[in-house]
């Protein structure tokens, strides 16, 4: 069985990671979204499990010691990160494995793991991710700030990234058909198909032409 | 604007090119087919400047010897190319242009083009590719042989290619779904979003957090 993808999407705060990816999920029944765990406490909403897996930083830190996290990051003094064998699990069952995570935690793993497809989901224009950073409605005009000036920083990550997707309000269909389009081409790359081609060589070499 | 993309579909005789060629362009209006010049002479149906730029031996030798020529090919004593300026003045203005060319060809291409997207059709066997190279009944049986063995040696060019996409008797949807994938994520490619991104940071700049 062929090995499924590992699809890691990134994008500051404000690009509309979420529904993008739970939109991309619902379309790709063989995407296996991975659930990131956390020492953030959780949200107004947010169910353990579902949405993260809430840790403590205790237990955080002994998985991270045993080796057992994929990438880790600190953000805003929060740890934030993926469990290898999940991921390594269903990606040998084949289904294809979605990453949102933060660009530090994309960073580490360009250097750990050979095959992954990186991502970079980005504003229509800063203008709009100010608008989005502010309206939440939640924060005071300093913490608005600081949000904004890490998405800016984050934003000039995307050079390492392999696809950049842009989300326009509106156009989440745009956006998500990107990202099909992306996974149904990675799956097209000649590395991927190593086993046919073996196969396909070998039986023309069997092929007895004085038969026909 | 953005230049268009430079899609090379190769693939052996009997993968069924022209068929999945025409499909795709059918289907996406910017997409530019170009039509390659060759010295052979016209089989029954084509129609020059529709499948073919037919040309004299010495009138291609002009164009090769002036650099006209992206590429070009030797394949059974006849010769095969593109024209240059074509191709070049559709990408400037913003098409992508489709070249299915030879795998000699193709391999010209990848030292000459940077940023060619080089995509192989293959058969989903080498008995379905036998028969549909025998199934012909224009050629002998020595012309059959031949045709099969220089199909099997190109086959083995595939591994300097970027995609492969397998043509399934009755299944051109798949194979063309596939194409038009691949062009959807090469867009996306960071490198091609260079301009955007430069003019995404110069705003994020100027916006004056003080204001809002």
């Amino acid at each position: 069985m062929q090995k499924g993808l590992l699809i890691v999407l990134s994008g500051p705060s404000g690009t509309g990671k979420g529904t993008v990816c739970q939109e991309f999920c619902s379309r790709q029944p063989r995407l296996y979204q991975s659930i990131s765990i956390t020492t953030r406490p959780p949200r107004e909403g947010e169910v353990d499990g579902v949405h993260y897996r809430f840790l403590s930083e205790s237990e955080f830190t002994r998985l991270r010691k045993a080796g057992a996290l994929l990438e880790w990051a600190e953000v805003y003094g929060n740890f934030y990160g993926t469990p290898r064998e999940e991921v390594e699990n269903a990606r040998s069952r084949g289904l294809d494995v979605l990453l949102e995570i933060d660009t530090q935690g994309a960073m580490q793993l360009q250097k750990t793991v050979e095959d992954g497809v990186f991502i970079f989901l980005l504003p229509p224009s800063m203008v709009t991710l100010w608008q989005r950073i502010s309206g939440r409605g939640t924060d005071s005009p300093q913490v608005i700030k600081q949000r904004y000036a890490a998405a800016y920083q984050e934003l000039h990550r995307v050079w390492q990234y392999d696809y950049v997707v842009v989300n326009q309000d509106g156009q989440l269909d745009y956006a998500v058909e990107r990202l099909e389009a992306i996974l149904a081409a990675e799956k097209c790359k000649v590395k991927h198909h190593r086993e046919f081609l073996q196969q396909l060589f070998k039986e023309g070499e069997t092929i007895d032409l004085s038969l026909h």
